[in-house]
């Protein structure tokens, strides 16, 4: 019987945590609260912001949203962004990209404060991610994997982990937090030769390649520990991550499902950042 | 027959290309300067400082070495480097680490200007290689091994490439520079499980893990191209590599000495870099 494992059992796990953190904050009077800057109105922006500001909710984090025309120029731009910036009662900051074609998204790279930055925007949580450094933020989505593998006791000290995938968001930042728990990785993307039989040879397999069901049972084995990290809609219209879930599960040890999987993970880790930020921000812990 | 790939061949290339270069500067009147910021006098630092004046001499760079006292205080040291960092015929700079431990190194990490950067401190150069984004310097030892496996003619795409090693200044950034290259990395260390079959699967196997002749006969296979980075002190008290040299030679179908592989390319790298810094600052090429 391969196991299930479920996103929304380690959130609920982090919320329990998440709770008692707030509460302490509470008691010193802070409130902690997310800045949402959002340029526009794409509706999967509007779609994640909701979702973003009823987690924020459920365990006390205020949210702030600043909407921004979609026509706004760089100048009036900067001088948004370094509002919410310098505020002192927002704690972390979330942009929604990619920024409208008109505005410099390296600016604003160079421009936040990297103790608000936590969905790794800035160089230095970039540079601290990949030296190792804990003290920054890594992106939300490569720390949600590193959280379901904890929540469901797996070690990978040593083990043969394969990242299929090799972007900035999910499969760089997430092969350097493997390698710092001791995880011996390999990265791997469209020019892998033979990338069936690297993925078959893993003990860890994570999908982050954005291309739906690509990973099918020859890819995996009977001792494989599947993370699908892709959210992408399928042939049939329905959404679908990188993995054939259905011809894979019943032959594999582990795997995350789409929907319900790495993606319902990936807030709570926004909000314990948010977190850790107040209480940075604070001179606390 | 083994191919043994020699540092000095790559930088004699090299050499060419930089005294075109340097005399292409020359016609619009700059000389290109290397900054060298020494804090006391170790051993190993004056002998790659006085390896690296004769190098950067050869093909026509300037040399201006800043020596500062061991004690220096942080205040008075912020002040020598930033003077360095704001002369405007100083291109790069060298900074030899560890700094005593009276001193901060974040802090000069982060002082730098990240166009001068070239040996890769500062966060922004961190996070560009860690990007993928090649307008910054990666380490000169990382570029190095490139350099090698260009001259030699292996192209790195799709292969199956193990480095084993994962520091800052090697593994990590050389695993970077060889994914933009479109290689399937595979970054082995210490906890690895069962290093032995990994190496000896990969097409190409860099060594930089700082361990004399860890890598054994068992390690390669008969198209192993193998790249040593390691400097270290063998039992005998002479310059060896990670590499058994001697038990590896014949079996493999390249492989780079120690002395006279990599080491033998890590300064004219420094030169390029050097160049490269000379041409940005003055907002050419």
């Amino acid at each position: 019987m391969s196991i299930i494992m479920k996103g929304s059992e380690v959130a609920a796990a982090m919320k329990e945590e998440l709770l008692r953190e707030v509460e302490k904050l509470a008691r010193k009077g802070i409130v902690p609260q997310l800045g949402i800057v959002r340029v526009g109105a794409r509706p999967d922006d509007l779609a994640y912001e909701r979702g973003a500001i009823k987690k924020m909710g459920g365990v006390g984090i205020r949210c702030k949203v600043i909407e921004l025309s979609e026509s706004i120029g760089q100048a009036d731009f900067e001088q948004e962004f370094s509002a919410v910036d310098n505020n002192p009662d927002i704690h972390g900051i979330l942009l929604f990209r990619p920024l409208p074609r008109q505005l410099d998204e390296q600016s604003v790279r160079n421009m936040i404060n990297p103790k608000k930055d936590i969905d790794c925007m800035s160089p230095v949580n970039i540079a601290k991610v990949f030296s190792g450094d804990e003290s920054g933020f890594a992106p939300c989505t490569a720390e949600a994997v590193m959280e379901v593998l904890a929540h469901y006791a797996i070690d990978v000290r040593g083990k043969r982990v394969t990242v299929v995938g090799r972007s900035m968001v999910v499969g760089k930042p997430l092969s350097m937090l493997l390698l710092k728990k001791n995880a011996t990785v390999t990265i791997c993307h469209t020019k892998t030769i033979n990338l069936e039989e690297t993925c078959r040879n893993a003990e860890i397999l994570v999908a982050a390649a954005g291309k739906a069901a690509m990973i099918t049972a020859d890819f995996v084995s009977e001792n494989s520990v599947v993370v699908d990290v892709g959210i992408n809609v399928g042939s049939d219209g329905k959404l679908c991550g990188d993995v054939d879930f259905d011809a894979v599960v019943a032959k594999v040890a582990s795997i995350t499902p789409v929907p319900g999987g790495v993606g319902a993970v990936t807030s709570s880790v926004l909000a314990e950042h948010v977190v850790r930020a107040a209480n940075s921000l604070n001179g606390l812990s």
